[in-house]
Protein backbone atom coordinates (compact mmCIF):
# COMPACT_ATOMS: atom_id res chain seq x y z
CA UNK A 1 0.00 0.00 0.00
CA UNK A 2 1.20 3.16 -0.74
CA UNK A 3 1.04 6.32 1.12
CA UNK A 4 -1.97 8.19 -0.67
CA UNK A 5 -3.63 4.78 -0.21
CA UNK A 6 -2.89 4.77 3.54
CA UNK A 7 -4.02 9.22 3.89
CA UNK A 8 -7.37 7.53 1.83
CA UNK A 9 -7.78 4.64 3.77
CA UNK A 10 -7.77 7.41 7.27
CA UNK A 11 -9.39 10.25 5.46
CA UNK A 12 -12.56 7.59 4.61
CA UNK A 13 -12.35 5.73 8.15
CA UNK A 14 -11.90 8.58 9.98
CA UNK A 15 -9.43 6.34 11.98
CA UNK A 16 -5.70 6.11 12.09
CA UNK A 17 -6.11 3.06 14.60
CA UNK A 18 -3.63 0.11 14.22
CA UNK A 19 -4.70 -2.72 16.23
CA UNK A 20 -1.97 -5.26 17.69
CA UNK A 21 -2.49 -8.66 17.03
CA UNK A 22 -0.50 -10.25 20.00
CA UNK A 23 -2.41 -13.11 20.56
CA UNK A 24 -1.61 -15.15 23.33
CA UNK A 25 -2.64 -18.65 23.48
CA UNK A 26 -2.85 -18.10 27.21
CA UNK A 27 -4.86 -15.32 27.21
CA UNK A 28 -7.76 -16.36 24.86
CA UNK A 29 -11.35 -17.70 25.46
CA UNK A 30 -12.10 -21.47 26.42
CA UNK A 31 -14.38 -22.07 23.20
CA UNK A 32 -11.80 -20.52 21.05
CA UNK A 33 -9.25 -23.07 22.34
CA UNK A 34 -11.49 -25.87 21.42
CA UNK A 35 -11.00 -24.78 17.32
CA UNK A 36 -8.16 -25.96 15.24
CA UNK A 37 -6.22 -23.30 15.06
CA UNK A 38 -7.09 -21.46 18.10
CA UNK A 39 -4.55 -18.18 16.96
CA UNK A 40 -5.99 -17.87 13.63
CA UNK A 41 -9.79 -18.42 15.31
CA UNK A 42 -9.19 -15.37 17.19
CA UNK A 43 -7.76 -13.19 14.84
CA UNK A 44 -10.56 -13.89 12.53
CA UNK A 45 -13.12 -13.11 14.64
CA UNK A 46 -11.23 -9.70 15.60
CA UNK A 47 -10.51 -8.53 12.59
CA UNK A 48 -14.02 -9.34 11.20
CA UNK A 49 -15.37 -7.29 14.17
CA UNK A 50 -12.97 -4.29 13.77
CA UNK A 51 -12.04 -4.29 10.06
CA UNK A 52 -14.18 -0.80 9.51
CA UNK A 53 -12.45 0.90 12.25
CA UNK A 54 -8.96 0.62 12.15
CA UNK A 55 -6.41 1.22 9.19
CA UNK A 56 -3.68 -1.24 9.84
CA UNK A 57 -3.19 -4.31 11.85
CA UNK A 58 -0.27 -4.93 13.21
CA UNK A 59 0.94 -8.45 13.64
CA UNK A 60 3.99 -8.91 16.45
CA UNK A 61 6.02 -11.60 15.21
CA UNK A 62 7.03 -13.08 18.27
CA UNK A 63 3.81 -14.55 19.60
CA UNK A 64 3.66 -15.97 16.33
CA UNK A 65 7.38 -17.48 16.59
CA UNK A 66 6.60 -18.69 20.10
CA UNK A 67 4.74 -21.47 18.70
CA UNK A 68 6.79 -22.46 16.31
CA UNK A 69 5.94 -23.89 12.56
CA UNK A 70 2.34 -24.53 13.99
CA UNK A 71 2.57 -20.42 14.81
CA UNK A 72 4.04 -19.18 11.45
CA UNK A 73 1.14 -21.37 9.50
CA UNK A 74 -1.28 -18.94 12.10
CA UNK A 75 0.75 -15.61 11.11
CA UNK A 76 0.61 -16.49 7.10
CA UNK A 77 -3.23 -17.42 7.45
CA UNK A 78 -3.98 -14.18 9.56
CA UNK A 79 -2.03 -12.07 6.90
CA UNK A 80 -4.05 -13.41 4.13
CA UNK A 81 -7.38 -12.76 6.09
CA UNK A 82 -6.69 -9.08 6.66
CA UNK A 83 -8.66 -7.30 4.18
CA UNK A 84 -6.81 -5.71 1.24
CA UNK A 85 -7.41 -1.99 2.54
CA UNK A 86 -6.23 -2.24 5.48
CA UNK A 87 -2.16 -1.35 6.05
CA UNK A 88 -0.80 -4.36 7.30
CA UNK A 89 3.02 -4.51 9.98
CA UNK A 90 5.17 -6.97 10.49
CA UNK A 91 6.13 -5.79 14.17
CA UNK A 92 9.60 -8.21 13.93
CA UNK A 93 12.44 -5.87 14.85
CA UNK A 94 14.42 -7.39 12.28
CA UNK A 95 18.01 -5.63 11.52
CA UNK A 96 21.28 -7.21 10.24
CA UNK A 97 24.23 -7.05 7.67
CA UNK A 98 22.98 -5.83 4.18
CA UNK A 99 22.74 -9.43 2.38
CA UNK A 100 20.93 -10.54 5.68
CA UNK A 101 18.97 -7.93 5.67
CA UNK A 102 17.62 -8.95 2.07
CA UNK A 103 16.65 -12.22 2.80
CA UNK A 104 14.35 -10.73 5.63
CA UNK A 105 13.40 -8.25 3.41
CA UNK A 106 12.31 -11.43 0.90
CA UNK A 107 10.74 -13.14 3.96
CA UNK A 108 8.01 -10.52 4.85
CA UNK A 109 7.35 -8.56 1.33
CA UNK A 110 7.33 -11.48 -0.60
CA UNK A 111 7.32 -15.12 0.39
CA UNK A 112 4.75 -13.20 2.95
CA UNK A 113 3.00 -10.12 1.87
CA UNK A 114 3.17 -8.02 4.47
CA UNK A 115 3.39 -4.00 3.65
CA UNK A 116 5.60 -3.04 6.25
CA UNK A 117 8.51 -4.04 8.80
CA UNK A 118 9.82 -2.88 12.11
CA UNK A 119 13.41 -2.22 11.82
CA UNK A 120 16.04 -2.22 14.45
CA UNK A 121 18.67 0.72 13.32
CA UNK A 122 21.63 -0.13 15.96
CA UNK A 123 23.27 -1.98 12.87
CA UNK A 124 23.74 1.29 10.68
CA UNK A 125 22.59 1.97 7.11
CA UNK A 126 23.58 -1.31 5.21
CA UNK A 127 21.01 -3.22 7.88
CA UNK A 128 18.08 -1.07 6.96
CA UNK A 129 18.37 -0.14 3.59
CA UNK A 130 17.50 -3.55 2.20
CA UNK A 131 14.30 -3.37 3.19
CA UNK A 132 13.60 0.38 1.39
CA UNK A 133 14.21 -1.51 -2.17
CA UNK A 134 11.10 -3.23 -2.76
CA UNK A 135 7.72 -0.72 -4.35
CA UNK A 136 5.13 0.29 -2.11
CA UNK A 137 6.52 -1.18 0.80
CA UNK A 138 8.04 -0.31 4.07
CA UNK A 139 10.44 -0.26 6.76
CA UNK A 140 9.54 1.36 10.11
CA UNK A 141 12.72 2.02 12.12
CA UNK A 142 12.61 2.42 15.83
CA UNK A 143 12.97 6.13 16.97
CA UNK A 144 12.10 6.03 20.57
CA UNK A 145 10.68 3.36 21.89
CA UNK A 146 7.60 3.36 24.23
CA UNK A 147 9.65 0.75 26.68
CA UNK A 148 11.40 1.83 30.17
CA UNK A 149 14.64 0.55 28.47
CA UNK A 150 14.42 3.45 25.61
CA UNK A 151 16.27 5.34 28.70
CA UNK A 152 19.21 3.02 28.78
CA UNK A 153 20.66 4.01 25.19
CA UNK A 154 18.09 5.74 23.26
CA UNK A 155 18.09 9.08 25.06
CA UNK A 156 22.10 8.98 25.64
CA UNK A 157 23.54 12.34 24.66
CA UNK A 158 25.97 12.60 21.00
CA UNK A 159 27.28 15.73 20.52
CA UNK A 160 24.17 17.84 21.25
CA UNK A 161 21.11 16.05 20.85
CA UNK A 162 19.79 12.36 21.83
CA UNK A 163 20.70 8.95 20.06
CA UNK A 164 17.34 8.87 18.89
CA UNK A 165 17.70 12.64 17.53
CA UNK A 166 20.51 10.97 15.24
CA UNK A 167 19.00 8.58 14.39
CA UNK A 168 15.74 10.00 13.25
CA UNK A 169 18.14 12.55 11.32
CA UNK A 170 20.52 9.61 9.70
CA UNK A 171 17.93 7.36 9.18
CA UNK A 172 15.54 9.85 7.48
CA UNK A 173 18.18 10.46 4.76
CA UNK A 174 18.24 7.02 3.89
CA UNK A 175 14.50 6.27 2.57
CA UNK A 176 11.56 9.22 2.06
CA UNK A 177 8.40 9.48 3.58
CA UNK A 178 7.25 7.35 0.81
CA UNK A 179 8.84 4.19 2.08
CA UNK A 180 9.87 4.58 6.26
CA UNK A 181 8.43 5.20 9.11
CA UNK A 182 9.66 5.99 12.41
CA UNK A 183 8.17 4.21 16.35
CA UNK A 184 7.87 6.91 18.33
CA UNK A 185 5.99 5.77 21.64
CA UNK A 186 3.14 7.14 22.91
CA UNK A 187 4.45 7.18 26.64
CA UNK A 188 6.85 9.91 25.25
CA UNK A 189 4.14 12.20 23.60
CA UNK A 190 5.45 14.99 25.35
CA UNK A 191 8.61 14.63 22.58
CA UNK A 192 6.64 14.38 19.63
CA UNK A 193 6.70 18.46 18.84
CA UNK A 194 10.46 18.09 19.04
CA UNK A 195 10.69 15.10 16.88
CA UNK A 196 8.00 16.38 13.98
CA UNK A 197 10.63 19.04 13.59
CA UNK A 198 13.30 16.48 12.64
CA UNK A 199 10.61 14.41 10.37
CA UNK A 200 8.05 16.41 9.72
CA UNK A 201 6.35 14.65 6.94
CA UNK A 202 6.98 11.14 7.71
CA UNK A 203 3.99 8.65 9.30
CA UNK A 204 4.65 7.16 12.63
CA UNK A 205 4.36 4.09 14.17
CA UNK A 206 2.90 4.83 17.58
CA UNK A 207 2.61 2.11 20.39
CA UNK A 208 1.98 2.33 24.21
CA UNK A 209 -1.61 3.82 23.77
CA UNK A 210 -3.56 1.89 26.42
CA UNK A 211 -2.04 -0.49 28.51
CA UNK A 212 1.23 0.92 28.20
CA UNK A 213 -0.40 4.29 29.29
CA UNK A 214 0.21 6.61 26.45
CA UNK A 215 -2.53 9.51 25.94
CA UNK A 216 -4.08 9.70 22.53
CA UNK A 217 -5.07 12.94 23.15
CA UNK A 218 -1.51 14.19 23.70
CA UNK A 219 -0.22 11.85 20.78
CA UNK A 220 -2.76 13.64 18.45
CA UNK A 221 -1.93 16.72 19.27
CA UNK A 222 1.40 16.78 19.10
CA UNK A 223 2.39 14.35 16.50
CA UNK A 224 -0.52 15.05 13.85
CA UNK A 225 0.64 16.45 10.51
CA UNK A 226 -1.28 17.53 7.40
CA UNK A 227 -1.55 13.76 6.14
CA UNK A 228 -2.39 12.70 9.78
CA UNK A 229 0.83 10.94 9.95
CA UNK A 230 0.36 8.87 12.27
CA UNK A 231 -0.54 4.92 13.00
CA UNK A 232 -1.61 4.27 16.47
CA UNK A 233 -1.21 0.90 17.56
CA UNK A 234 -3.12 -0.31 20.78
CA UNK A 235 -3.06 -4.74 21.30
CA UNK A 236 -3.91 -5.68 24.91
CA UNK A 237 -6.84 -2.95 25.49
CA UNK A 238 -8.72 -3.64 22.33
CA UNK A 239 -7.69 -7.31 21.48
CA UNK A 240 -8.28 -8.36 25.11
CA UNK A 241 -11.08 -6.54 26.02
CA UNK A 242 -13.91 -9.67 26.93
CA UNK A 243 -12.63 -12.66 27.57
CA UNK A 244 -15.82 -14.78 27.50
CA UNK A 245 -17.78 -15.80 23.82
CA UNK A 246 -18.60 -12.29 23.26
CA UNK A 247 -14.97 -11.01 23.07
CA UNK A 248 -15.59 -10.17 19.48
CA UNK A 249 -18.07 -7.71 19.95
CA UNK A 250 -16.34 -6.27 23.28
CA UNK A 251 -13.12 -5.59 21.14
CA UNK A 252 -15.26 -4.06 18.66
CA UNK A 253 -16.57 -1.86 21.55
CA UNK A 254 -12.73 -0.67 22.23
CA UNK A 255 -12.39 -0.10 19.20
CA UNK A 256 -14.86 1.98 18.63
CA UNK A 257 -14.11 4.03 21.06
CA UNK A 258 -10.82 5.11 19.93
CA UNK A 259 -12.15 5.94 16.56
CA UNK A 260 -14.66 7.90 17.80
CA UNK A 261 -12.24 9.93 19.70
CA UNK A 262 -9.87 9.90 16.80
CA UNK A 263 -12.46 11.37 14.57
CA UNK A 264 -12.95 14.01 16.55
CA UNK A 265 -8.56 14.54 16.24
CA UNK A 266 -9.15 14.82 12.57
CA UNK B 1 24.63 -26.02 27.46
CA UNK B 2 26.82 -23.91 30.21
CA UNK B 3 29.99 -21.93 30.18
CA UNK B 4 32.57 -25.37 31.56
CA UNK B 5 31.07 -27.67 29.06
CA UNK B 6 31.52 -24.76 26.49
CA UNK B 7 35.09 -24.30 27.41
CA UNK B 8 35.35 -27.94 28.01
CA UNK B 9 34.52 -28.86 23.81
CA UNK B 10 37.01 -25.88 23.01
CA UNK B 11 39.88 -27.63 25.08
CA UNK B 12 38.79 -31.09 23.56
CA UNK B 13 38.44 -30.27 19.90
CA UNK B 14 40.88 -27.41 19.90
CA UNK B 15 39.00 -25.36 17.96
CA UNK B 16 36.98 -21.82 18.80
CA UNK B 17 35.29 -22.13 15.43
CA UNK B 18 31.36 -21.59 14.75
CA UNK B 19 30.19 -22.92 11.17
CA UNK B 20 27.09 -20.29 10.18
CA UNK B 21 24.46 -22.25 8.40
CA UNK B 22 23.75 -19.20 5.99
CA UNK B 23 21.61 -21.83 3.67
CA UNK B 24 20.80 -19.92 0.96
CA UNK B 25 18.64 -22.38 -1.75
CA UNK B 26 20.64 -20.32 -4.72
CA UNK B 27 24.09 -21.04 -3.85
CA UNK B 28 23.13 -24.97 -3.50
CA UNK B 29 24.37 -27.67 -5.40
CA UNK B 30 22.19 -28.72 -8.44
CA UNK B 31 21.60 -32.70 -7.36
CA UNK B 32 20.56 -31.18 -3.71
CA UNK B 33 17.99 -29.49 -5.26
CA UNK B 34 16.51 -32.16 -6.12
CA UNK B 35 16.02 -33.67 -2.63
CA UNK B 36 12.98 -33.47 -0.49
CA UNK B 37 13.86 -30.52 1.81
CA UNK B 38 17.06 -29.02 -0.25
CA UNK B 39 17.96 -26.37 3.25
CA UNK B 40 18.32 -29.59 5.42
CA UNK B 41 20.13 -31.72 3.15
CA UNK B 42 22.77 -29.41 2.75
CA UNK B 43 23.23 -28.65 6.24
CA UNK B 44 22.90 -32.26 7.37
CA UNK B 45 26.04 -33.29 5.55
CA UNK B 46 28.00 -29.85 6.14
CA UNK B 47 27.45 -31.04 9.74
CA UNK B 48 28.74 -34.70 9.31
CA UNK B 49 31.41 -33.28 7.65
CA UNK B 50 32.44 -30.61 10.19
CA UNK B 51 30.90 -31.61 13.52
CA UNK B 52 34.87 -32.80 14.82
CA UNK B 53 36.24 -29.31 13.92
CA UNK B 54 33.76 -27.25 15.33
CA UNK B 55 32.25 -26.14 18.76
CA UNK B 56 28.95 -24.31 17.64
CA UNK B 57 26.62 -24.01 14.69
CA UNK B 58 25.15 -20.17 13.81
CA UNK B 59 21.54 -20.92 12.22
CA UNK B 60 20.81 -17.06 10.16
CA UNK B 61 16.81 -17.49 10.82
CA UNK B 62 16.78 -14.74 8.08
CA UNK B 63 17.58 -17.54 5.83
CA UNK B 64 15.15 -20.25 7.04
CA UNK B 65 12.14 -17.14 6.88
CA UNK B 66 12.75 -16.31 3.55
CA UNK B 67 11.01 -19.65 2.67
CA UNK B 68 8.08 -19.43 5.43
CA UNK B 69 6.90 -22.51 7.03
CA UNK B 70 9.02 -24.52 5.03
CA UNK B 71 12.17 -22.66 6.39
CA UNK B 72 11.04 -22.71 9.46
CA UNK B 73 10.91 -26.64 9.37
CA UNK B 74 14.00 -27.28 7.74
CA UNK B 75 15.02 -24.91 10.54
CA UNK B 76 13.84 -27.37 13.25
CA UNK B 77 15.10 -30.13 11.67
CA UNK B 78 18.49 -28.88 11.63
CA UNK B 79 18.34 -27.76 15.21
CA UNK B 80 17.45 -31.00 15.91
CA UNK B 81 20.11 -32.97 13.58
CA UNK B 82 23.10 -30.65 15.28
CA UNK B 83 24.88 -32.94 17.81
CA UNK B 84 24.84 -32.04 21.54
CA UNK B 85 27.86 -31.17 22.36
CA UNK B 86 27.95 -28.44 19.42
CA UNK B 87 26.86 -25.08 20.97
CA UNK B 88 23.85 -23.91 19.21
CA UNK B 89 23.27 -19.98 18.65
CA UNK B 90 20.03 -18.65 16.77
CA UNK B 91 21.62 -15.61 14.77
CA UNK B 92 18.07 -13.62 15.04
CA UNK B 93 19.04 -10.25 16.20
CA UNK B 94 15.96 -9.85 18.28
CA UNK B 95 14.92 -7.45 20.73
CA UNK B 96 11.47 -5.76 21.80
CA UNK B 97 9.20 -4.85 25.16
CA UNK B 98 9.57 -7.11 28.17
CA UNK B 99 6.25 -9.01 27.48
CA UNK B 100 7.30 -9.78 23.76
CA UNK B 101 10.91 -10.47 24.19
CA UNK B 102 9.88 -13.15 26.88
CA UNK B 103 7.80 -14.46 23.52
CA UNK B 104 11.32 -14.24 21.68
CA UNK B 105 12.86 -16.10 24.38
CA UNK B 106 10.27 -18.99 24.53
CA UNK B 107 10.49 -19.70 21.26
CA UNK B 108 13.93 -20.25 20.91
CA UNK B 109 14.56 -21.75 23.97
CA UNK B 110 11.69 -23.67 24.61
CA UNK B 111 9.84 -24.34 21.45
CA UNK B 112 13.07 -24.68 20.10
CA UNK B 113 16.20 -25.79 22.04
CA UNK B 114 18.42 -23.43 20.94
CA UNK B 115 21.54 -23.21 23.53
CA UNK B 116 21.58 -18.75 22.76
CA UNK B 117 20.27 -16.12 20.64
CA UNK B 118 21.43 -12.99 18.88
CA UNK B 119 19.44 -9.86 20.51
CA UNK B 120 19.74 -6.43 19.98
CA UNK B 121 20.46 -3.67 22.61
CA UNK B 122 18.75 -0.62 21.23
CA UNK B 123 15.55 -1.14 23.25
CA UNK B 124 17.50 -1.39 26.50
CA UNK B 125 16.88 -3.69 29.72
CA UNK B 126 13.72 -4.86 29.56
CA UNK B 127 14.15 -6.08 26.08
CA UNK B 128 17.60 -7.79 27.02
CA UNK B 129 16.55 -9.55 30.54
CA UNK B 130 13.84 -11.82 29.81
CA UNK B 131 16.70 -13.49 27.33
CA UNK B 132 19.14 -13.81 30.54
CA UNK B 133 16.35 -15.74 32.43
CA UNK B 134 16.74 -19.22 31.16
CA UNK B 135 18.89 -22.03 32.80
CA UNK B 136 21.94 -22.72 30.55
CA UNK B 137 20.65 -20.59 28.25
CA UNK B 138 22.54 -16.95 26.64
CA UNK B 139 21.83 -13.95 25.21
CA UNK B 140 24.76 -12.19 23.09
CA UNK B 141 24.34 -8.85 22.53
CA UNK B 142 25.29 -6.76 19.63
CA UNK B 143 28.31 -4.77 20.98
CA UNK B 144 30.07 -3.94 17.70
CA UNK B 145 29.00 -5.52 14.65
CA UNK B 146 31.34 -6.32 11.11
CA UNK B 147 28.88 -4.36 8.74
CA UNK B 148 29.89 -0.82 7.50
CA UNK B 149 26.85 0.26 9.03
CA UNK B 150 28.61 -0.36 12.32
CA UNK B 151 29.83 3.30 11.74
CA UNK B 152 26.85 4.93 11.65
CA UNK B 153 25.56 4.98 15.47
CA UNK B 154 27.73 2.22 17.31
CA UNK B 155 30.91 4.12 16.91
CA UNK B 156 29.54 8.02 17.72
CA UNK B 157 31.05 9.55 20.80
CA UNK B 158 29.00 9.28 23.84
CA UNK B 159 30.35 11.60 26.29
CA UNK B 160 34.11 10.17 26.78
CA UNK B 161 33.53 6.81 24.98
CA UNK B 162 31.75 5.52 22.02
CA UNK B 163 28.09 4.24 22.28
CA UNK B 164 29.09 0.63 21.88
CA UNK B 165 31.74 0.65 25.44
CA UNK B 166 28.74 2.23 26.72
CA UNK B 167 26.61 -0.56 25.93
CA UNK B 168 28.84 -3.37 26.84
CA UNK B 169 29.33 -1.56 29.76
CA UNK B 170 25.52 -1.28 31.21
CA UNK B 171 24.89 -4.71 29.45
CA UNK B 172 27.15 -6.90 31.11
CA UNK B 173 25.75 -5.77 34.52
CA UNK B 174 22.72 -7.47 33.42
CA UNK B 175 24.01 -10.81 33.57
CA UNK B 176 26.95 -12.47 34.08
CA UNK B 177 29.88 -14.26 31.75
CA UNK B 178 27.27 -17.62 32.32
CA UNK B 179 24.80 -15.92 30.57
CA UNK B 180 25.54 -13.16 28.59
CA UNK B 181 28.36 -12.82 25.36
CA UNK B 182 28.60 -10.04 22.82
CA UNK B 183 28.92 -9.47 19.20
CA UNK B 184 32.17 -8.06 18.42
CA UNK B 185 33.05 -7.76 14.31
CA UNK B 186 36.64 -9.15 13.44
CA UNK B 187 36.67 -6.42 11.00
CA UNK B 188 37.30 -4.10 14.24
CA UNK B 189 39.64 -6.81 15.69
CA UNK B 190 42.64 -3.82 16.38
CA UNK B 191 39.50 -2.85 18.71
CA UNK B 192 39.66 -6.13 20.91
CA UNK B 193 42.54 -4.83 23.55
CA UNK B 194 39.89 -1.96 24.06
CA UNK B 195 37.04 -4.26 24.73
CA UNK B 196 38.89 -6.74 26.94
CA UNK B 197 39.34 -3.81 29.41
CA UNK B 198 35.81 -3.32 29.64
CA UNK B 199 34.28 -7.08 29.12
CA UNK B 200 37.73 -9.26 29.93
CA UNK B 201 36.00 -12.63 31.15
CA UNK B 202 33.04 -12.37 28.99
CA UNK B 203 32.68 -14.63 25.45
CA UNK B 204 32.99 -12.80 22.18
CA UNK B 205 30.99 -14.53 19.10
CA UNK B 206 33.20 -13.33 16.53
CA UNK B 207 31.50 -12.66 12.98
CA UNK B 208 32.96 -11.11 10.02
CA UNK B 209 36.26 -13.75 9.41
CA UNK B 210 36.46 -14.84 6.25
CA UNK B 211 34.42 -13.33 3.37
CA UNK B 212 34.06 -9.80 5.60
CA UNK B 213 37.64 -9.64 5.41
CA UNK B 214 38.57 -10.14 9.07
CA UNK B 215 41.39 -11.62 10.19
CA UNK B 216 41.56 -14.92 12.56
CA UNK B 217 45.02 -14.40 13.75
CA UNK B 218 44.26 -10.76 14.87
CA UNK B 219 41.16 -11.75 17.00
CA UNK B 220 43.21 -14.33 18.69
CA UNK B 221 46.08 -12.49 19.06
CA UNK B 222 43.76 -9.43 20.89
CA UNK B 223 40.61 -11.25 22.01
CA UNK B 224 41.62 -14.52 23.54
CA UNK B 225 41.46 -14.80 27.53
CA UNK B 226 42.01 -17.69 29.96
CA UNK B 227 39.20 -19.15 29.08
CA UNK B 228 40.03 -18.71 25.26
CA UNK B 229 36.38 -16.34 25.10
CA UNK B 230 36.03 -16.64 21.81
CA UNK B 231 33.78 -18.02 19.20
CA UNK B 232 34.47 -17.49 16.07
CA UNK B 233 31.97 -17.56 13.35
CA UNK B 234 32.63 -18.44 9.47
CA UNK B 235 29.71 -18.96 7.05
CA UNK B 236 30.36 -18.46 3.75
CA UNK B 237 33.68 -19.60 3.40
CA UNK B 238 32.85 -22.84 4.20
CA UNK B 239 29.38 -23.86 3.37
CA UNK B 240 30.15 -22.37 -0.11
CA UNK B 241 33.92 -23.94 -0.59
CA UNK B 242 32.43 -26.43 -3.18
CA UNK B 243 29.49 -25.80 -5.84
CA UNK B 244 30.00 -29.09 -6.60
CA UNK B 245 29.01 -33.00 -5.34
CA UNK B 246 32.07 -33.45 -3.39
CA UNK B 247 31.07 -29.15 -1.48
CA UNK B 248 30.87 -31.06 2.27
CA UNK B 249 34.41 -32.54 1.84
CA UNK B 250 35.36 -28.83 0.28
CA UNK B 251 33.97 -27.45 3.21
CA UNK B 252 35.51 -30.00 5.78
CA UNK B 253 38.84 -28.74 4.30
CA UNK B 254 38.08 -25.48 4.78
CA UNK B 255 37.19 -25.73 7.88
CA UNK B 256 40.32 -27.88 8.66
CA UNK B 257 42.26 -25.21 7.64
CA UNK B 258 40.97 -23.09 10.28
CA UNK B 259 40.49 -25.13 12.91
CA UNK B 260 44.30 -26.15 12.21
CA UNK B 261 44.95 -22.61 13.27
CA UNK B 262 43.17 -22.25 15.84
CA UNK B 263 44.78 -25.19 17.56
CA UNK B 264 48.19 -22.65 17.04
CA UNK B 265 46.64 -19.95 18.84
CA UNK B 266 45.74 -22.41 21.79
Amino acid sequence: MNRNELIHQIRNKKSYLCIGLDTDISKLPAHILRTEDPVFEFNKQIIDATQDLCVSYKLNTAFYEAYGVTGWQSLEKTLHYIPKDCFTIADAKRGDIGNTSTQYARAFFETMSFDSITVAPYMGKDSVKPFLEFENKWAIVLGLTSNEGAFDFQTLSVGSEKLFETVLKKVSEWGTENNLMFVIGATKAEQLTQIRKIIPDHFLLVPGVGTQGGSLADVSKHGMNADVGLLVNVSRQVIYAGKEKDFAQKAREEALKLQKEMATYL
